[in-house]
């Protein structure tokens, strides 16, 4: 028997047959999770070059062998496959209750497979017997928020549920998948990349994991572990960013220091700072709570037992709840790059967003060209939410729109679209203004994450581009061990630097003897094998760069201009040292 | 003074400074026309990753080096530069008499650079004094006829006009560049991969090329000539192809032929052969024109001096002109794969298609994707002209559509789309049926053009793989040549197995000494550019594959599918044997 870790099994779900499966993991699989289960198995079981909306393509969902251990952060859910959005290898992940849930019945992961041939929608229900799917019935075309609550009520609360919305069954470049968090809320996104139509096409309305599972942790060495586990919280307990901001302003604490290094895209990326950025600011969200009461907080979580609680609930004025939670990259590229001032305005669109099950980000810069088009104008609410209006009805303008930036840049026929090449948005980290991003944008296998390595508090000066290569791919190899392993990126600001804190963890839950080493190895297995699927699906070191305009045109008010050399870019996967291996096209 | 030939000048025009020059052909390019040209130049002077429609791009008009000489189909017109249907290079070429006139000008091409900033549509004038670009005003968003009839009774008659219809000015992916045929209808169209949207990116709505010029012909050796163009004329003259078939029935001769191989796209490419393919066969095309006198005929040609006269004029039932010329790409993309059986619905379609300035192959692929995803029925023609006109408006579904068919499946989110993977839809051979086109739709630098290497009359097993990359790959190259120096694909027939018919001319005009290999190198060297420019792009072997249904998808009556193995592509360019040079990725 395999020490260690209790999530030790993948069930996999047919969608042409409805038939299901467990298996156990492989042995050499048996510490991985998320984003490393990902990439390993989408290399070995998806045609690299298939079609993503096909029935060749898989969802698979992975959570982290560190579930139900009582570590804080380490319940993420990620959500994987090949994206119809950039053509390569996508992970996303989000919070909420279901990574716990999915440990309890014993599961590392749960692939889905084909699709059904009478292309309707259905449930997939899992509780400790195995795997139930039925039609989705009336819950199809419904709003991921009604659709949690009517599941909640009829399952009752000890649920999870990963659900798409009505823009991932109409199969949308920007369709997220949804997760419940600690109150029922069905609003931690697996945002980016359209895994939400690939969960459509695959006919998954949404998964329901019960909380009846009996799968109990195996640690090797239950006092090494609750040594590592206390060292692990009490770096996080200690570390300003984690112990203070985050749990205060949450990531809108972000908003004056990007506004003001000139790097907050504003206005469909023509500006760096919005002239209205502290309305928007976290100075002005936590007093927008505190202010309001009701039911109105900060330091909420997102998922049980995280000890930063970075999230928020967004009260109106009656004290309800419009969003939890309120995030920096929503304030940006719905705020700031549509000229909207108003975090109530903002709310209301993440709210929209969310029940139709599309990614802020990408609907942001989507509606930044919309307005390029002509079709609207900045600060324009009422016309904005119309829009978001009809991606939900899937009219052909919500169709375009609600394919994403390139997209509707393509549809327009404008050029000028904030994009990397590989097709996805450009996040609220504006490149020109911090140039680390430029890199970290172009290069990532996922396309423009932020969340693939966020260079804005590094030592380094923003503005040149000495350092960011080597930067942006070291931090990026780091991340990619943390995703990995189930963590919330939002540890490693604490912990980041101190891999023992982490690698105590493990060798005490499996018994194992690695050394610091161990995470960047692990980081960099993870993105050899993201780039070995993208060169297989045809994304090669051309894919590799961003928009055009980025290039050329300066971004007040910096006036800076994303100036890399090829051999910058080129140098980051044409490095054998660093590689081991040749990763050329 | 260089030997031969009279067209040795370019002319640069540049649409931000309005300025245009002349400069003169380089040494190594003299021989070199159209698509050669093309490769040269896009190869030398467009980034190969820039944007299809920002200023970096170019528009390249380039005609042969045999203008003017009196030598049948030798002064068609080509237009290319970076795709923005395949984001590759693209040459598309037409009949018409703007060939003959650049040459009187001493034009073998025309080069217009950068965009107006202004956003606007201009017309470039061109007679022996220059280039003279005025505002388009009025011609704004008019239609190619009524835009040429204008043109025509304000500047005369002795005009050449290359124009865009509305869909160029929207930049739409499906837009073309036509040309104006002897009778001043402006038909004939280069029409594939978009060069009317990178036309309309570069603010031009049209060009008008003046008869004034007094350029002469250069003739190293008239009486070899004299000799030359006897033998190249009396072998076109005396097969059965080039003398009876294609002036009787035109193109619309293979609809029986390929209808019978079970290869004609037939409702959205779900069967092969089509129940009513009589009504519109080349014996019903005609048999209507014989029958409604009037206006209509057959043996109509393009091209001053044309001697194979493939052209025809399409009557109504009064006799007046619906569309000149009928082809079958039309009558299978318009007809047959959208299930319309009537000769008179199909040349309206035409007509209101070239009018727009969208390619039929395109638009006839993408209103069948159309149908997939519910929009109207097949056969319903009044649906389908409504949709042409969205087309024309620019609303958000006439975008779509306008697209092109990868487009319109993306939006719809249908995988099942006919078309390579550069993005191109397949013409009328449809490549389960005739699965050497499947070599050319996937291997040809161009995409899914059917003119790169038609090889349904070769004599091979279409049904079966072998021999097929083979004859493909040498018909690319062959065709290629043909592509070079201006002549229209329609003699080789004839002349393309006797390769010293041509060469004769060449030596003769331009006082060398090549040998019969020099068609044969010229194409491989045009391909070879043309690879190089594609892999700079980002393209490679992972994008020289065609949609994944017509490996998976029997196609009825004969239930083949593509079923080429990996290395029978791969071959066709790892090759260094065959090409003299590595043209891996």
């Amino acid at each position: 028997m395999k020490k260690g870790s209790f999530a030790l099994r993948i069930l996999r779900i047919n969608m042409s047959t409805f038939s299901s499966a467990y298996e156990e993991l492989d042995d050499k699989n048996f510490i991985l999770g998320n984003r490393a289960l990902i990439a390993e198995y989408a290399n070995l079981e998806i045609p690299a070059a298939c079609e993503p909306l096909g029935d060749k393509n898989k969802l698979i969902i992975a959570v982290g062998p560190l579930v139900g251990l009582g570590i804080t952060s380490s319940a993420r859910v990620s959500v994987g496959g090949k994206s119809p959005l950039t053509g390569g290898i996508k992970e996303a992940n989000g919070g909420g209750v279901v990574g716990t849930k999915m440990g309890k019945h014993g599961l590392r992961a749960i692939i889905i497979e084909s699709q059904p041939s009478d292309n309707q929608s259905y449930i997939i229900f899992i509780n400790k017997n195995g795997a139930d799917i039925q039609p989705a019935g009336s819950y199809e075309r419904m709003g991921n928020y009604e659709l949690a609550q009517s599941l909640l009520q009829q399952h009752g609360k000890d649920i999870g549920i990963i659900s798409i919305g009505p823009a991932g069954e109409m199969k949308m470049s920007s369709a997220g998948v949804f997760i419940n968090d600690p109150e029922g809320s069905q609003s931690r996104a697996c945002a980016r990349g359209g895994m939400g139509a690939v969960m459509g096409s695959k006919g998954v309305k949404a998964i329901v994991v019960s909380g009846d599972g009996e799968y109990k942790p195996i640690v090797s060495d239950k006092e090494a572990l609750k040594k590592a586990r206390y060292n692990f919280h009490n770096t996080i307990k200690s570390n300003p960013q984690t112990a203070e901001v985050y749990p205060k302003y949450g990531t809108a604490s972000a908003v004056m220091t990007l506004n003001e290094m000139g790097a907050m895209p504003t206005l469909n990326f023509t500006k760096g700072s919005f002239d209205n950025a502290e309305n928007i600011s976290g100075d002005a969200l936590y007093d927008l709570i505190t202010k309001r009461n009701g039911y109105g907080r900060h330091q909420h979580r997102c998922m049980q037992g995280c000890i930063i609680n970075c999230s928020n609930v967004v009260p109106d004025k009656f004290g309800n709840p419009i969003i939890q939670p309120l995030e920096y990259e929503t304030i940006s590229l719905v705020g700031s790059n549509l000229g909207i001032s108003s975090l109530d305005d903002i709310s209301k669109i993440n709210y929209i967003c969310n029940d139709i099950g599309i990614d802020t980000i990408e609907t942001g810069a989507a509606l930044g060209v919309a307005v390029e088009a002509g079709l609207l104008d900045f600060g324009d609410i009422t016309s904005f939410i119309n829009l978001l209006g009809e991606i939900k009805q899937g009219t052909p303008l919500g169709r375009i729109i609600g394919h994403g930036a390139a997209f509707t840049g393509k549809a327009f026929s404008i050029s000028r679209v904030p994009v990397c090449k590989k097709g996805q948005a450009l996040p609220g980290h504006e490149p020109r203004g911090i140039k680390g991003m430029a890199i970290t944008y172009s290069m990532s296998p996922m396309g423009a994450d932020h969340t693939a390595a966020v260079t804005f508090r590094a030592p380094l000066d923003h503005g040149k581009t000495e350092g960011q290569m080597e930067f942006s791919r070291n931090l990026q190899v780091n991340i990619a061990a943390y995703d990995s392993l189930g963590f919330c990126m939002f540890v490693t600001p604490a912990v980041g630097k101190q891999p023992k804190l982490t690698v105590d963890i493990i060798n005490a839950v499996f018994g194992t003897s690695f050394d610091n080493t161990f995470l960047f190895e692990l980081g960099k297995k993870v993105l050899k094998l993201e780039r070995r699927f993208n060169l297989n699906a045809g994304l090669n070191d051309k894919h590799d760069r961003l928009a055009e305009f980025l290039k050329n045109e300066p971004l007040p008010p910096t006036n800076q201009v994303v100036d890399f050399r090829e051999e910058d870019y080129k140098r980051f996967w044409h490095d054998p040292d660093f590689w081991g291996e040749h990763l050329d096209n």
